[in-house]
């Protein structure tokens, strides 16, 4: 069996159990911003917070040593590297939840176009929630921070995400800025999404609806071709 | 009868008393707010709001009765059961005005591109002046509030629909901040339903003007069958 | 010669003169918003805006005699109405300056696209400075307005037509609010239109790169029926 | 040989030195913002701009004796004299960056929607770098500037391209102002792009699922065509 193989095969399974790690970590790192506990479930949290990241450490390895190709695999995946690696991109590695979303995402069915919507949907949501958790950790301390407590980091979210942007709060660290782009981003994405798949569901709509300029389909070359066919048949049969 | 066509009778039957209902509830709940009556008014005020509300009741609990699958009935439907319990979503009974846009856009014909404007503009006006009057409502005696007069507060309800967001005028309470939520939810909404109408519109006269390509179109082919069936029949006749 | 044709003459005819009178009273406006002549310069300003006011005046009765049916005309112009009556509606009458975008526009040729994005730039500059102008003029006296320079108010339109909305400069008054609200609705369809016009661009393209994939046109229906022709000549000559 | 083709000639071969001068023009100037060298140091950068500006007029000469119609030929390139001759024009000279987009999107392959996407992504990128410095270099010293350090002049321009626009930081100079005009602007096409991408690849996606309603091709009309030749041959034989 080839090494490519392994490498799709170690993917295939070790989704779910990164996905569960992600989903643990989410809550972790909830009960760690919003009650800061301290002791023992301090203790406790850190430690979860540990395992999880050796998970993904050691899912980086593996992956890497099964590449066939090491240092392409390196380089393409440098990004992955980073949500390891860096404190900051901590996380990053809610992106993995992304396989949960798939499974919410089978009652949307198979239409492309509420897929696009229920991706987006979640995605968003759970953009704007981790968003809101990361920039009150970074921000809640800080001289002349607006985001000092949990509603205004999330009321900040959603004003950053929509591109509204009053500036009643707004982060004032670095950390909290890099958030912000990537709510922006999100945001940019939220809005061209619903607005491209309106514009195909409209387009589709109108186009039915011109019955009478109906395009010439497979089906009516087909019933042609049989017809021809017919003709030839009774050309041979009389001739 | 199935219990399922009397669900759907119900619904249809209740569909206008319930508009006329949310149409009422839109005047009395202005009255109430911008005017601010005191002593018999305001008892008058409020028997019609609670006749309002018990209509709703009746309407919630007469379709959970009619519903085939009741407990699937109540899981799919826990949004109207919010409208009917929750007095924050109070507002959001004006939703059945839905019906009366549908009237008025009668007038905008068969269209589905001028349907889907006109829904759209008739909507955010709705959802303008409403949530202009609920945020009015909730934040006009706040310490530290800035929508302080109904001027105010739709000038707010407008530059947050457009996503401008200046942040001269930004609520400071939750249930302001859930309102301006969905004023933004509404502003995506606009400005997605403006540019796919349009991309839909352009689409098409650069598509009608490319006559030289025109599709081959149903009526084409048909024209083809006719002229074998005419071929067939001439070798039928001299085979 | 019917009514209805002498209400389309009096309209072609009076286009450019009310187009001329438009570019005059532009001028005149920033004469006077920008310099705020006194004295004798000032009576000649006022006395030309009453002189392109009763053209103005003139037009509308001239087309209200000329109507078929007067009633119905005059509820299906009640904008027309609210420009000449209005005194804030004033600046509205420069809409008749889209005749000379139409002259602008015989450069950008035939192409349905070219022509929209260039009555949208046009459009949207004339919108932005003419904005500029009303918002300045309506709030430079008032306390706590931050809009006291032409340049301040030519920067918040910008922010505004943009949907940025900084919030460093935004209006006070009702006059200028109302004038940022035509701001934003000229924003929403700047987007809209860049948008809709690149998204056809695109799928144009796109669908022009699929050679292999080809749709059956007309051409190729009409090569087909003359194959068919010939066939049909064939089985005659030789039946 | 004809001018019209040494103008060509000429563009093709200064295409790469004028976008190695730019990209030197970019460190240079990145150097000059944000160490603020003295002394030596900066005589060098200084000589090196001029070296740069000589280039850019000597290009904007050569091209102005080369074209056919020279008077034709200068008014269709203001812009470009603006660039060359204006000193607040100066970062425009980045545009002929736009070169080496060109060479990194060889990565992209031939696809139309990658290509536009990874233009634009680079473009914005380019502009918001750009922007922050310039906008930094003119408000760093003026009084009440809030971009008084380079993170905030990225912060300013990545929320204006966003068109977010907390109001937190915004120039206060007009030329900072144009900057930030030049970003709404970059900003307006960077929606634009991703939506259409994405409405142009939804409705591809859409429309290839349908394949019960295939449009009929020019390979299906190719076999019709072909299966009527060969009966007319039948024709023929046995006539």
């Amino acid at each position: 069996m080839s090494t490519q193989t392994n490498l799709r095969r170690w993917e295939r399974r070790s989704e779910w159990p990164l996905a569960a790690a992600a989903l643990i970590f989410l809550g972790v790192y909830s009960v760690k911003v919003l009650a800061q506990p301290h002791g023992g479930e301090a203790h406790v949290l850190r430690a979860v917070m540990w395992i999880i990241w050796s998970l993904f450490i050691l899912d980086y390895v593996a992956r890497l040593r099964l590449a066939c190709n090491r240092p392409r695999w390196f380089f393409r995946h440098l990004f992955d590297l980073a949500i390891v690696v860096l404190p900051m991109a901590r996380p990053l590695r809610l992106l993995r939840l992304i396989v949960l979303i798939q499974v919410l995402n089978r009652a949307a069915g198979d239409a492309l176009r509420g897929r696009i919507v229920s991706y987006t949907a979640s995605g968003v949501l759970l953009l704007i929630y981790t968003a809101s958790l990361a920039a009150f950790d970074e921000e809640r301390y800080q001289p002349g921070a607006t985001i000092n407590s949990f509603g205004k980091a999330l009321w900040w979210s959603i004003t950053t995400v929509t591109t509204v942007g009053y500036g009643d709060v707004y982060p004032v660290t670095n950390a909290g800025r890099v958030i912000a782009v990537l709510l922006m981003i999100g945001g940019i994405g939220l809005v061209s999404v619903v607005t491209a798949t309106l514009a195909s569901f409209i387009i589709e709509r109108v186009a039915e609806k011109e019955t009478a300029n109906q395009a010439a389909t497979a089906a009516h070359i087909e019933e042609l071709r049989s017809q021809i066919r017919e003709l030839a048949e009774e050309v041979r049969a009389r001739g």
